[in-house]
This record gives C-alpha cells, sequence and structure tokens, in this order.
C-alpha cells in the first residue's frame, strides 16, 4: 500500500472516531443544559453506546497497521508537515489505548462513576471517611494506569503526559516552586494593604436575563462568532466543541454575583475563540485540535484574567455596564468597580478564588496527588496534610473537609494529574500576553476602543491555527522564544496589584 | 441455542439500535431548535454516519438466524406475548430492510437530499418544472422499492405498509370514498351557512411569550409530564422521543395567530402522551412502540380536535387565555372564541386547513401519488390533476403551484404512502373518542372542570401501553369493537359543526 493511501485510510478513521467524539459531545451538553429529569437512564446507555464504539475504533489494529506503515514512510520527512504531527499524535494516543488493558480502563470507568456518587454524598455529610476508601482504590487504578503507559521519572508523569504532552512533573514542580516563592508573599503583601477594594458592589442585585445580555454583548465584542457557537445556561461552565462551526458555551447566573458570571463567560469565551479559530482544513486530525489541556486552558485565563480583568477592559465596557444595571452600579465609578473585581483575599474554596491566590490552590492539589500517586502520602492522612498545606501557603485552615479535600470532584472522576494543567494555562497566558504587547504595542489602547480583532488575529496566527502542530511547550517557545516561565505572570500580578493596592 | 438465549441475544440487538435511533433523534431535535447555523455540515456528517451504523445493525445476517431460530420455538405460542409480537415485527422489519438493495436505498437517501433542495427551489419560485424530473426520478425509486419489497395489490399497497403494517390501499381507498362523500356536502352546507364566524379575534396580537406560557399550561394542564419532557421552539413542529424518558415537543408561534400556536401544541402533546405512556418495561422494542403512524396520529389528532375544539374545553381554559391576553380577548366571550376556533373555510393550504376540509386535503393526495405510483398520471401532468382535484372536492383553485403540487415538501422527501395516516388517523380518534364516551360518560363534564386524568388514564390503558401489540387496524377493533370506519368522525362533525352553524 502507498503512504498517501494508508495516510488517507488513517485520516477516514479519525475523522470517523472525531465524529462519534462530537455526537458524545452533544449528548453530554444536552444532559447539562436542556435534558429532562426522566433522560438521564436513556442518556447514560447511549454514551456507554457511544464510548464502546470508540474504544472498538481506538484499538483496532488496523490503526496499528497503518501508522507501522506510515513511520517507514517518506511521507514524514518534515517533521512540521500535518502528516507527521498527526501520525505522531496519533501513535502517541493508539499506544496509550493499546497499552491500558480492557479491564483496566473498564474498572476505572465503573469505579469513578460510583465514586462521583461516594464524594457528593461524603461532601454533603462533609465526612472524608465515606469517601476514602474510594479515593485509595482511584489512586490505586491510576498507579496501575501508569504502570501500564509508561513513563520515564515517576508514576505521576504518565498521568500529566496524558493532559500535557512532553511535560515531566520534574518540569512542573520546578515552574510551581517557583511561582509559590513569588505568590504566596505577593498575596500577604495585598492582604496587609491598607487601601481595600469594596466587592460588595458585586453582591448588589444583577438580574438574570440582564446578566447574560452583558455577558452575550461583551463575547460578541471580543470575536466570539455566534453564528458558530452559541451561549446557554448549564449545571457547569463548559465549552464545547460539536464539529469546526457549532462552539458551545454553558455558563450560569448568580444574581447575588456580577463577578462571577461574567468572567465564566470570558474564560469560556477564551476556550470558544480557540476552537473557533483552529483550522477548518485539519478539522477532525490532531493538527487541527487544541496543542494541550493546559495551553486550552491558558486561552481561557488569557481573556478571563490578562484582559477581562484589566483597566482598559473595564473603560470600553463599564458604561455598558451601568447602563444595563443602573439601579447597582448607578453610584459606582469604574475606578471603584475595577478594584472590586481584582479583589484579593485567602480563600478556602479554588473556584472561588482570585487571580493572585487562585494558583496556591492549584499548588497544594499537585503536591498532594503526587504524593498519593508516589506512596509518600496516604489517602487516610489527606486531611491532616491539605489543612497544613492550605495553612501553610495560604494561611487558613478549613472547618470541614467539605471545605478542604472534598471540594473538587476531579479525583473522584479520575482525573489525577489534571489540576497542573490550570496553573500552566496561567503561566502561558501571561506569556502570551506579555509576547502580544511586545508585537503589538499597548494593547490596553484597543481595548480602551473595544478593539480586540488584531489581538485575536495574532492569536489566531500564532496559537490558533497552529493547532497540535507542537507540544504545548514548543509552541510557546516558539511564539515567545521562552520556555514556561513563571515571571511574566509574576510581573503582571505586581504591577497590577502594587498599583490597585498602593504597595 | 435455546430459544430465551436467542431472543436475549435478539433484544440486547434492537436495543442497541434504539439507541441509536435516539442518538439520531437528538442530533435532528437539536439541528431544529438549538444548533447554530455553522454547525450544520458537521450534523450531516454525524447523521450519515448514525445512519451507516444503522444499516450495518440493520441488516447483519444474524438478526436472520435469531429471527428464524426463534419462530420455530414455542416461546411464540401465545401469538400476544410480547416476545411473539416482537419477533413478528422485527422479521417484517429485516425483511423489509434486507430486500432492499443497499445500492437502491443509498439512491433513495442522494436523490431526496437533493431533491429537497429542488423542491425548496421550485416552491419559492413556484416553478413545478424544477421540480419535476425529481419527482419522476423519486416515484421511480419507490416503485422499485415497491417490486423488491413485494405486495399482493398493487404498488403502492408495498409503501403503505411501511407506516401502516396491515393495511392495503383498496381499503383506505373505500374507507376515503365514504368519508369524501359526507365531507363534501358538509363542508358545502357550512360554506354556505347564514351564521359565520368572527375569524379575525385570532389574528390580533397574541405576543410570543404569553403564547408559550398559555400553551405550556394546557400541556401540562392535559398531562404532558414536564419532568420526563420539555417544550422548545423549533423551524418545524415536531414530537421527538429521546428515549422512555425524554419526550421533547418543538413548536412554533406567530404573534398573529393564536389558533395555530395553541393547536400545534395540543397535537404534539397528543404525540407525547402517547409516548410518554408507552410501557417502559417494554422500551426499545415493537411491544413498547406505537402501533403505527397511523395510531400515533390519531392520538394528536385526539387532542388537537376532540378535545381542544372542543366546546367544554374552552370552558375551562377561556378564563386563564383571557387572562394572559386582556388585550385581544378582553372583549370576546366564550362562544365567540370557540366559534372562532371551529371556522370552516375551503382553501388551498393542508396545514392551515380547519377540521372539516382537511381530510379532503389529504384525499387529494392519496389519490394522486397512488395514480403516480401506477403510473396512470405522469408528473408532468400532475399541476393539472391537483387544480382539477381541489376544484372537484374543495372548490378552489391554486393560482400557482407553490400553493398548490408544490406546498408540501413529503414527495421530496421521499414520503409516498404516508398522507393516508393523516386521515387515518382523524378517523381513529373519532373511533376512539366515541367509545371514550360510552365507557366513561360524559368527557365533556370532565374537561369543563380541568379534568383530564381519566381520560389519560383510559387512552394509557387501552392504547398506550398496548404498544405494538396489535396492528393498528386490529388495535381499533379491539378497543372500540368495530373496524377502521368514518361514520364517527362524520357524526362528531355533523353534530358540533350544526350546532355552531345552525345547519
Amino acid at each position: 500500500m502507498r503512504a498517501d493511501k494508508a495516510y488517507d485510510e488513517l485520516l477516514r478513521r479519525v475523522r470517523e472516531e472525531t465524529l462519534l467524539t462530537t455526537i458524545d459531545a452533544l449528548l453530554e451538553w444536552d444532559e447539562e443544559t436542556y435534558m429532562p429529569a426522566g433522560g438521564v437512564e436513556n442518556r447514560s446507555e447511549q454514551m456507554a453506546l457511544v464510548a464502546g464504539l470508540l474504544h472498538e475504533r481506538g484499538t483496532d489494529p488496523r490503526v496499528g497497521e497503518l501508522l507501522a506503515e506510515l513511520e517507514g514512510s517518506d511521507l514524514l520527512d518534515d517533521p512540521a508537515s500535518p502528516a507527521a504531527v498527526n501520525v505522531r499524535a496519533l501513535r502517541r494516543e493508539y499506544d496509550r489505548y493499546v497499552r491500558l488493558p480492557r479491564r483496566l480502563v473498564e474498572d476505572v470507568a465503573r469505579t469513578t462513576a460510583l465514586a462521583q456518587k461516594a464524594w457528593a454524598a461524603a461532601r454533603q455529610s462533609a465526612e472524608f471517611g465515606r469517601f476514602r476508601p474510594w479515593l485509595e482504590r482511584i489512586v490505586q487504578l491510576k498507579r496501575a494506569e501508569a504502570e501500564c503507559v509508561g513513563y520515564e521519572g515517576e508514576p505521576y508523569d504518565a498521568l500529566i503526559e496524558d493532559y500535557e504532552p512532553g511535560l515531566s512533573c520534574a518540569v512542573v514542580a520546578r515552574l510551581f516552586d517557583a511561582l509559590r516563592r513569588d505568590l504566596v508573599p505577593l498575596a500577604a503583601r495585598i492582604a496587609g494593604a491598607r487601601r481595600q477594594p469594596d466587592r460588595s458592589i458585586l453582591r448588589r442585585h444583577f438580574p438574570h436575563d440582564r446578566q447574560r445580555r452583558f455577558g452575550e454583548t461583551v463575547a460578541a465584542a471580543v470575536g466570539f462568532d455566534f453564528s458558530r457557537g452559541r451561549m446557554d445556561l448549564g449545571v457547569h461552565p463548559s465549552c464545547t466543541s460539536l464539529g469546526s462551526g457549532d462552539c458551545r458555551i454553558s455558563v450560569r447566573f448568580d444574581e447575588r454575583d456580577f463577578a462571577g458570571g461574567l468572567f465564566t463567560i470570558l474564560h469560556e469565551v477564551g476556550h470558544g475563540l480557540y476552537e473557533q479559530g483552529l483550522d477548518p482544513v485539519h478539522y477532525a486530525t490532531p493538527m487541527g485540535e487544541a496543542a494541550s489541556v493546559g495551553m486550552d486552558e491558558s486561552q481561557a485565563r488569557f481573556w478571563e484574567n490578562r484582559v477581562g480583568r484589566s483597566r482598559s477592559f473595564w473603560e470600553h465596557f463599564f458604561p455598558r455596564a451601568r447602563q444595563l444595571f443602573p439601579e447597582s452600579l448607578g453610584d459606582v465609578d469604574l475606578g471603584e468597580l475595577h478594584f472590586a473585581v481584582n479583589g484579593v483575599s485567602p480563600s478556602l474554596i479554588r473556584v472561588n478564588a482570585d487571580e493572585v491566590t487562585y494558583n496556591l490552590h492549584t499548588l497544594v492539589r499537585f503536591e498532594l496527588e503526587r504524593a498519593l500517586v508516589s506512596g509518600e502520602l496516604a489517602a487516610a492522612d489527606l486531611p491532616a496534610a491539605w489543612s497544613a498545606a492550605y495553612q501553610h501557603y495560604l494561611g487558613v485552615t478549613p472547618q470541614t473537609d467539605a471545605d478542604g479535600c472534598l471540594q473538587d470532584g476531579h479525583w473522584a472522576d479520575g482525573l489525577i494529574g489534571y489540576f497542573p494543567t490550570y496553573t500552566l494555562g496561567d503561566v502561558f497566558a501571561a506569556q502570551l500576553f506579555a509576547q502580544a504587547e511586545t508585537e503589538l504595542g499597548d494593547l490596553g489602547e484597543q481595548f480602551t476602543r473595544g478593539e480586540f480583532a488584531e489581538l485575536v488575529r495574532w492569536l489566531g496566527e500564532r496559537v490558533y491555527r497552529q493547532g497540535g502542530r507542537y507540544p504545548s511547550v514548543r509552541l510557546i517557545e516558539t511564539v515567545t522564544g521562552s520556555p514556561p516561565d513563571h515571571r511574566p505572570l509574576v510581573d503582571a500580578l505586581r504591577a497590577k496589584y502594587g498599583a490597585l493596592y498602593d504597595l
């Protein structure tokens, strides 16, 4: 068989897998947005069927044959060509897939399905003991997964690899250590500052429908294309891609939380801009997908934090906000609002954390899950270790495990090695933003005028349309000339918060 | 292999097919309700993939083996047992499936996909010539389909059979002839009546959101379970079942058409009550499905016409309607509104037709498509035949083919043999309603009090939970003691319209 024929067959198979994945995404999106309660049973059967079809295709030996045939061919001579990128990525996926015994995959699926219920109940009653045996079992299974997949340094490497190909635990640890050394004192200085924002203005009354209208205005203004996407109310905020022209954002609103709704929208819109900006020519192949989970997260944080919490962003949008919410923002000025949305204080709950302390929450999780996987930390000792770490980095201690180690569902879901991508995203976002300012000049001036198109064009060229051409670390190096680096993030935070809090 | 093991395997396969069918239904529902325009290309690929998977499963020779094994076994000794019903129905579906050569199936799919575009364009410009070659080709393909499937009387029988198993063209023709003989003079007497309703009140201003609220109130009041279903705005009114606990109604509203929106809802709710009332034990098998397309339609027309256009229905709901639409209904009394929603006049467009003339529209289509399939009528002669039939039965003549033979998309869609199910549904509905009144007493009294539960319970027992146990004709005989009979419908129409129009 000629290499180009083999490549065609491989792509045909991959496209079919992608179609099934987007069908699965629709099933999930619908469940989160519109499905009536009575649909849940049939929905889980539908999803199990699609998962089975995907597994069948993912482990089909024919894929292995095609890959082997292509790897020896001159079709891949240029390592940066779409064919070479796709074959490398598909090889990695295929190997990971076939190395995992079906029994283990099923065991993980079954265990995490049950563990999620146990976790929810444990969190509800704040009893870690009810979740402990499940956590033990999941850590055990993920260790087994790591052993099957293989790793160079430590088992945790094999787990990170699933979300952030090419990134080792040691590199992440160095980056996070450096970040922690800068963030802990910054947060402390902010906490001790005399000047503090009035965050209560964000807790006034902001009706749902008007929050939604404001969010849609902002989303469209920064470039989200509503002819190729939509925004709905959903149980969990998310961005779901159902194909190259169909990107759906789910958000939720709390009438007493203006910032929560808007920054969630900007976060999901950041994911959405990436999805909508991927090269449609490469749709359904790794070349047409986000470079990694961390890189995807970087785009969300880029718009949420670097753009959305900037003074110039609010210079443009504040008049509109005041028009929509005259009762709640009529007596507020631009400076007060901008200060309020940048309020910082150490807290217990990650998802409510501000931009400065957020990454400390992630670091705690990274350290603890790494220790769980290596065996240095026993599941039974997690609550104590959690409290100690929170006290150490954030100066706060949870009263119950519900506000502590039971707050996130990730581990119950089998997501170990995932938390680091949140902070990697923040680090990447700051590097990209600094580079964009170097190349495009003062972005703030553009934001003040409501202009975001040049920035989106730049991101499109440098990031979106690169798709999976490079692993995230290489992509960051290619765009910014520097490896992953915590300093642009720290510099940006110091500059903004230094000015706001008069440090 | 033991028969019960074979049966288990057969059911497992059928359930998987049903899951795929409900996935397909979600893809379609989403396309009609929420999908952004940019999603259309990927959606058609997703649907093609699912269609392929369904075809693969539907024609799997293993199904034939299992059926053959079961047909000789004592598992089917009782012909009314679920196993016997399921095996018979699955045999019919399987035989039909495997008798159709794949090339023909693909040809029909491809031709109708293109024909729909050609039809839409032809209707837009009112040029039958642009659609004629497509219609010729489709009639040819459907004739070929009939030859492959086989039939006893005429080719059209094989096409009806797909929607209404066990019903022959000759039986339908006799029933429709009898109906026509009664309806044509009734419509003429109504047209000549001195007393006429003021239908303009239905064309006043009825805001969307309040029409929706009123529709939801009515739907819930008659028994539609919103915890196992929902109602959305859609391009085309429809009722989609996504599983036994998830039934979705799509409707649309026109601010200048109060009756159109409400009766569409009642129609779709009728389908929905049937879906929600099917026996969940038999979900995903023929025993847990509607008996036929015509029987399904009967439930829609039951609620739309027999219940929704009755005086007692409005005695209950009129106060609520007046409350919601004080500007438009404030000066209207119950009698006027009830008369208005029962306005009758011969018209050109089927979907806007009233209850008395509606079936004349269907009869025209039945006669003409039967003649097209038999070869008695050439596609080129359709417009003339259409006009002649409309003049003959309804006394009106279309000015253009857009208001004539191009008004419906059914033929472009390959649906030949489908139109009769609309009128069969109306006939069945009237028979069932008369029987319900015989058994339950004056239903009108219950409606006036807003009580619909006893009627729904009766339908549940007699129709819904019977599922596919009997072919529609047998089911009607079992419930009413009579074969399909046009007289209950004619009696009901004569009684109501005689009183309303002082005939």
